[in-house]
């Protein structure tokens, strides 16, 4: 295999535990270049940066590897990579991640580590979001770094037609209580919130945001968090046309050109 | 018709003139809460907010109008209006907008005003996000309110399957200038961005993100882009299963579990 370039990035921040996990995948099969937030951009879904400069910076280099942050959102951290940064190179893949923390079912929309992922699948190359369902910042990475190395091999050896994203969780399991990869579709359900209330010293009220998934489909074994739950690796392929085209014909009903 | 209870919310702000035409198109139908970002937040997408708090102020109350601002994303103001503001009231309707910008194809991925239209649809009434396609601060939206008036009627009015969530992007035109409602699907197409680059007094580098939209199909009859084109008011339904079934039996191949 020729030396490849791939663009590893988070929103976890460049100093993250995943990142330098994703950069091992990575430097398997070629030069690596990181560009990923300054500071932590989860749940910054695909958020671009409108209304502010950005500010670039390399923060370490070694041998095959290149590590930036960037002051924007990891969406920003993929514009910034290939129109400006790489803008002349090709670049043979994206990774995402690894992330701290669960990105399956309806976490895809509102995932930084996915964002970044699907822009990358824009540009010409495929794009893989990996993900730990763990958000400790000590997580162990090695079942991830283990089976992350088997997809992106494959994704990089195989005949594959772009665009290529995919959204792949890993359970929180030792690499050898891993039972395999399952192709997964995104499971239904959505989150529930509940605001924690308290007040700051002029009394003015200000709120906690926190909530709890509502899994509307726990037994279907096709989704990836019933996989994720019986400790297999969830690959779910993601594209973006956000048409629901089992709508239309509602639609012209009521509302008539 | 008895009286409905409409959530208002949206990207640009609180104080927006879109908001204004949004709260001026609810009012028609019922009692309106709106609850919307404290500044701008173009460009949000999905996102939520993790880590830091959130102050909640009422801004303004008139009879049957009530202006909240947030200090945080636009879906963390549909989340506290549905499981803190209004937890006990059933919502019959969510408006986002009307938004100082075009949400038509990629875009919808992108703009925090859909990211709200988004998330309002996950909690069991219809939602509705308004686009018109002028970046003005001042720009005309007697179009778009008399357009998306109607929009907002039927769907009021017809008995329809939720989940339910329309992408609405008006022209800019005068309201005779309107070709029609166009029910359509989302234009395939990606945002290529450049980079301007600027040094700090003390010489630290810094970008400003500026794009363009490459249209992938101008031709198509169907799509979103085409219909705002011809001056037709564009209606796209959305969905939030992101997964791609057209590549399921390829992975299968690939990955074999």
């Amino acid at each position: 295999m020729s030396e490849k370039l791939i663009l590893v990035t988070n929103d976890d921040g460049y100093a993250a535990k995943g990142l330098r996990a994703a950069v091992e995948i990575a430097r398997q099969f070629g030069r690596v270049i990181a560009i990923a937030p300054e500071v932590t951009q989860s749940g910054m879904s695909q958020a671009i940066t409108m209304y502010k400069p950005l500010f670039l910076k390399k923060q370490h280099e070694e041998p095959g590897v290149e590590i930036y942050s960037f002051s924007g959102t990891p969406v920003d951290c993929v514009k910034m990579a290939f129109d400006y940064l790489l803008a002349d190179r090709r670049v043979d893949l994206v990774i995402s991640g690894i992330n701290h923390g669960s990105n399956a079912a309806i976490n895809v929309l509102y995932s930084g580590t996915m964002g970044a992922a699907i822009e990358g699948s824009f540009y010409g190359c495929p794009s893989i979001g990996l993900s730990l369902i763990d958000h400790d910042l000590n997580a162990d990475f090695d079942a991830a770094v283990q089976y992350g190395t088997q997809i992106v091999k494959q994704v990089l050896t195989q005949q594959i037609e772009l665009p290529l994203c995919l959204n792949v969780n890993f359970p929180i399991a030792r690499p050898e209580q891993i039972q395999g990869i399952r192709i997964c579709r995104q499971t239904r359900g959505y989150w529930r919130e509940e605001f924690y209330r308290r007040e700051d010293p002029n009394h003015r009220p200000y709120f906690w945001l926190t909530g709890e998934f509502i899994n509307h489909e726990p037994e279907a074994e096709d989704t990836d968090e019933w996989a994720l739950k019986h400790n297999y690796v969830a690959v779910v392929p993601v594209q973006v046309d956000l048409t629901d085209y089992r709508r239309m014909d509602m639609l012209h009903r009521i509302l008539p050109e």
